[in-house]
């Protein structure tokens, strides 16, 4: 399988943690979004949406969106299992993860950010723009899990909701948030990071980290 | 069941159009966005994200995040399908689907267009904002269906695709993208428009409307 990433894209990093916690290995084919080397005609020929992650599958298959792609995994690689057997959990669990990855992410991403500089904000309002939507969703995402034991979100293994969480803190310390208000996050990306999936799927671990 | 919902929000109408496929009543729970009542502690209490739909199922669990919603209704009541067998095409589908859920709809909903406006943005700025979201996101989503005999997004019959598809296209409309440059989500639509489902899921059709 060939993985189209990039090192600090958390919506790459979700995937890479998949790949690493279901045993299986990818090509790692980074693409600089800053350089908007994702706009390339040879890369819209895979994804026309012109964001990473791509994955390609040993059959020639394209698979686009993070979550499109953990799920994919997740039913054709079933161990081990990043959603629970039952329907209400496993709908919270997803929630969860749509909280970061529809409500969070898209609204702080490089395209987005780019758009209000070209409005002519300044580089303090982009990052207080991208530090506001990190704290108002991440705030929810505390609420959405307070009464979850743990110590992953759901129970006692990781996951895709902590496959959303752990790449989210690490962008909302980027843009300055103050992540100690979300204890019961950083309960859950403490105990993720005990796991060497996590750890090895880290922007700074990958091969055109800078 | 209960669904919290609001006439013209295209997450809610997503889950109405799954509702009625799956042939399944829901007492109706307006929450009026424009005024703020999705923000009332009652309704925080029941979706700390403050954000419309959430589903109470007749158990008392309470269900939130539009696409969670609907793959819960699909795993719990499995006729008609609203996704295909194959893992490969449900990837496909997903993906779509989350191409719309997420790299569209959040980049344009009331809450970021409430903020454009703190930062002093015209509101001739906010709607050109609206329109960009909505004409990039859907010019990737006709290329990513370029190849689809149809007449839906996927085949024969309607999927979670179709339900993102529907109520977007009305957004964009609503923020005068000029919509015929994409045919093939046009004849998608044009299909779906012939289901009494879809039909009755109109905002217009709901006791809420304006």
């Amino acid at each position: 399988m060939k993985l189209h990433g990039y090192f600090r894209s958390s919506a790459s990093y979700r995937v890479r943690i998949a790949l690493n916690l279901k045993g299986l290995r990818a090509d790692h084919i980074p693409h600089h979004l800053r350089k908007g080397e994702q706009c390339a005609p040879a890369y819209l020929a895979i994804n026309p949406q012109g964001l990473v992650p791509a994955l390609e599958d040993d059959g020639g298959g394209v698979l686009t969106q993070s979550l499109a792609i953990i799920e994919w995994l997740d039913e054709t690689h079933p161990e081990p299992p990043l959603l629970p057997k039952d329907p209400l959990r496993r709908a919270r669990v997803r929630a969860f993860a749509q909280a970061i990855a529809c409500d969070i992410h898209p609204v702080q991403n490089t395209k987005v950010l780019a758009r209000l500089r070209e409005l002519n904000l300044s580089e303090e309002q982009v990052t207080a723009w991208a530090a506001w939507a990190n704290r108002e969703g991440l705030s929810a995402c505390e609420k959405l899990i307070a009464g979850e034991a743990g110590p992953f979100c759901f129970g006692a293994q990781p996951t895709i909701a902590d496959l959303c969480l752990v790449p989210q803190l690490a962008n909302a310390r980027r843009f300055g948030v103050d992540v100690s208000a979300f204890p019961r996050l950083l309960k859950a990306e403490a105990a993720a990071k005990t796991i060497k999936a996590f750890a090895d799927a880290a922007p700074d671990k990958q091969p055109d980290a800078e």
